[in-house]
């Protein structure tokens, strides 16, 4: 059973982070587990805050310009095990329990599913 | 020893990808070995088509605008052993197998050793 754990990230962290010109950070969800990656999708700072406080995934998706809880609707909730960010501060990874069938809207389990060249 | 792999990409995988304003797209490199996630960076087309022809790693250098064949300058080249697309077609995910200490410029094997919250 998946459980929220919340981080709380250091002032300095926060103020580290460089947001790109829409006020996004490109964020990687990996299965905690398995290794495998799930997804990439979007931030902003209100979403990252939510994400570290509630320990749940929470994007923010560029196509509807809103909060995305992630699994709000599909069920698919993303629980943060663990989160860094990269040595130039634009990128942030998360390793996270999946629930349900996958991270993907499509019923996969990972977004990447599509090889080149197959 | 790592040996360079070529993958050949179909036409409709080409003209699938999402490039953004910009004319580039997300790559994230992954040890094919652990599983580890190494580093995020960017490509454009010309990149792309490079790596997938050498089987080498190229990137898009956002803060120096220029071609960024990894490793080239540090000796710490990523081989190419898959290559993936997610199910919007914006965001790359490779399968590297990584040379020399690894993929940051820090030198820590990851670009993600810093956490949240520690």
């Amino acid at each position: 059973m998946a459980e929220a754990t919340t981080i709380e990230p250091t002032r300095d962290q926060l103020d580290a982070l460089r947001w790109d010109d829409r006020g996004l950070i490109t964020a990687i969800a990996q299965d905690a587990d398995t290794g495998e990656v799930l997804m990439l999708a979007w931030m902003n700072a209100e979403s990252l805050e939510m994400t570290l406080a509630e320990g749940r995934m929470v994007y923010w998706s560029r196509s509807r310009q809103e909060l995305w809880r992630k699994g709000d609707t599909s069920g698919d909730r993303q629980f943060v095990r663990e989160a860094y960010f990269d040595c130039d501060a634009d990128a942030l990874l998360f390793k996270v329990e999946q629930e349900g069938a996958g991270a993907c809207h499509t019923g996969e389990r990972s977004c990447f599913h599509r090889a080149f060249g197959r």
